[in-house]
């Protein structure tokens, strides 16, 4: 690993700025900037503000879905579905049309890695084309991307990245899942981390359910080089995320979160909402990646400005309950700390 | 935890007998004898015979479900809906009726049990009436429960229960899950193991996912007294498991095993088959726990006399993979020195 911690902070596309990727990088871990829903300019601007501050090694994260061609009847239908939502919002469904704002990775942001060459880069949904990798390869960059199974995990291995992260089914935000779709078939970390550990010969970095220092020494244990870390940053006050979220990660149930597609299309992991509970968290009829975004995002916005939470996206893992107010630094060196008491305890009381 | 070693032997109902139990005793971990199968006189017969092998405590597992009421319509339309997989079975499916061979641990168990005084004993699906588990802690037993959640943990607690084995959701066979129907709200090991030890106080064993040294050393780093194994004894000469059961774990996959309710009527985790494929591995229509076995074992029976394992209850957690042919006892002694090894060298290594 480039950082000094096994600790890798989750990039998170709509939660975070460049603070949170600071304060991780001053502590030691590996911070993250995500890029998913910015442009090149802010891209590049946001790598130099990082620079300004630390001289850490960092990691610049990217989506690589295919965006689909639109289908004006489903998301016609879609919108139908949830009219009496928009009602109740007072929205007119009509006047709804502004483009989702996740793009995937393309010749435009790799000329920006080319120009400001992080220290890594990593992927989210595979990989861009490949012509687009070498360019990222040619930087120096490491190179990771996300596996939800070992099939994606040999897929990416054979593609040459420099290393792997191993999302088990805990983990809040969107499954980097995209050799399959069948969430059903998604292993949870403990069974998956050791079984891509064996399947490939590059560093698996641990990701999903890991919330604290026995989550950390639980992952090295399995064979992980680092652990990634996402939710538990989201109590920090780096966190770029609304009231109703910081209040719903308080009140967090091991138990309460599920795997949605409702609010962009694809699989990913949050607190359960009404918007959930009353279409289903996966509903076949949601528009796909990204897609679905222009659909929830203004019932989003009408119910965050009445105080509610109803419609907003609360990403977090099934192990929030494990998250603690305090500076993201602190976070980071607090996990590893716990990580080495647990781990010298352990090997003495084991004989 | 009663055993010298912190490895726990999974019961399980239908694919072991006393050899799995004695030969994991005699290397010093807790073996198991599920007793969901048989009657009372049985049991007693099976724990006699693992006395004749071993002074080692061991832990003697019952199922406490209430016996649904008989829905015949419900049961006839489940019929009328696989009556296309009995004609290929050449089965007559008015000539089924057989009951169901599992049953809640009852008056006659407990006799059993007053009388043979096992060191261990332990209930999954919750616990028995009050008054029944009084006459059992008034054995000298020390009571274990699986919890599926926090919440589950919490109420075994509150009841008295010795310790809780944390089920996390990549376990093979049977979830234990009582207070809640919902699979999808089943958290991963990983995030369920911390929290249920943060939430109370009392021994927590781990399951699910775990078939190796690595996630030994892993349960342990996340507070667990012991691991609690089970697919990983499939592979054991001990265990008792039909030819198409041993090859399928030979072939199991990371990604390879879901939940399904077609078997018996409750979710539990194995290999999917063409059963699961076509109707749909959860499926609502299926009778209630057990009574969809007398559905099911026909066209399990009539498919494997013709080798084909297209409707067998292929149990298997998700981590099969790491499986190893190897004796029960040697497994024992090597988790558990793997283990160890792998505690130590994390220790060393992490400063």
């Amino acid at each position: 690993m480039l950082s000094s911690l096994p600790i890798v902070q989750a990039p998170m596309a709509g939660a975070q700025d460049t603070e949170l990727c600071i304060a991780v990088c001053k502590a030691g871990g590996l911070g993250s900037l995500p890029c998913a829903m910015l442009s090149p300019a802010d891209a590049r601007a946001e790598i130099a503000a990082v620079r300004a501050q630390t001289d850490a090694p960092f990691n610049v994260n990217f989506f690589t879905h295919r965006p689909p061609a639109v289908d004006a009847q489903r998301e016609a239908l879609w919108l139908a579905q949830l009219g009496a939502y928009y009602a109740e919002a007072g929205i007119d469904p009509a006047a709804i049309g502004a483009p989702p704002t996740r793009a995937p990775f393309d010749d435009a942001m790799c000329v920006m890695i080319e120009e400001m060459r992080p220290a890594v880069v990593s992927f989210h949904f595979g990989l861009p084309d490949e012509a687009l990798v070498a360019r990222v390869r040619a930087t120096g960059a490491k190179i990771l991307s996300t596996a939800t199974t070992v099939a994606e995990a040999r897929w990416l291995a054979a593609r040459g990245v420099d290393g792997v992260v191993a999302q088990g089914r805990e983990a809040g935000g969107h499954r980097g899942m995209f050799l399959s779709e069948d969430i059903e078939a998604q292993p949870g970390l403990f069974a998956l981390l050791p079984q891509i550990v064996d399947a490939v010969d590059i560093p698996v970095i641990a990701a999903g359910g890991i919330a604290d220092g026995r989550g950390v020494a639980a992952a090295l244990a399995l064979g992980a080089v680092a652990a990634q870390i996402g939710t538990a940053f989201l109590f920090t006050p780096q966190a770029r995320i609304s009231p109703a979220h910081r209040a719903a990660l308080a009140g967090a149930r091991d138990d309460g979160t599920r795997l949605t597609n409702l609010y962009t299309g694809r699989p990913a992991r949050g607190i359960e909402t009404r918007f959930m509970r009353e279409m289903g968290p996966m509903n076949a009829k949601a528009p796909e990646f990204p897609r679905a975004t222009l659909a929830s995002a203004p019932l989003r916005a009408a119910f965050e400005a009445k105080g509610r939470d109803d419609f907003s996206p609360l990403w977090a893992g099934e192990a929030a309950v494990l998250g603690r107010s305090e500076d993201a630094g602190a976070t980071t060196l607090r996990l590893w700390r716990e990580a080495q008491a647990r781990l010298r305890a352990l090997a003495a009381a084991s004989g």
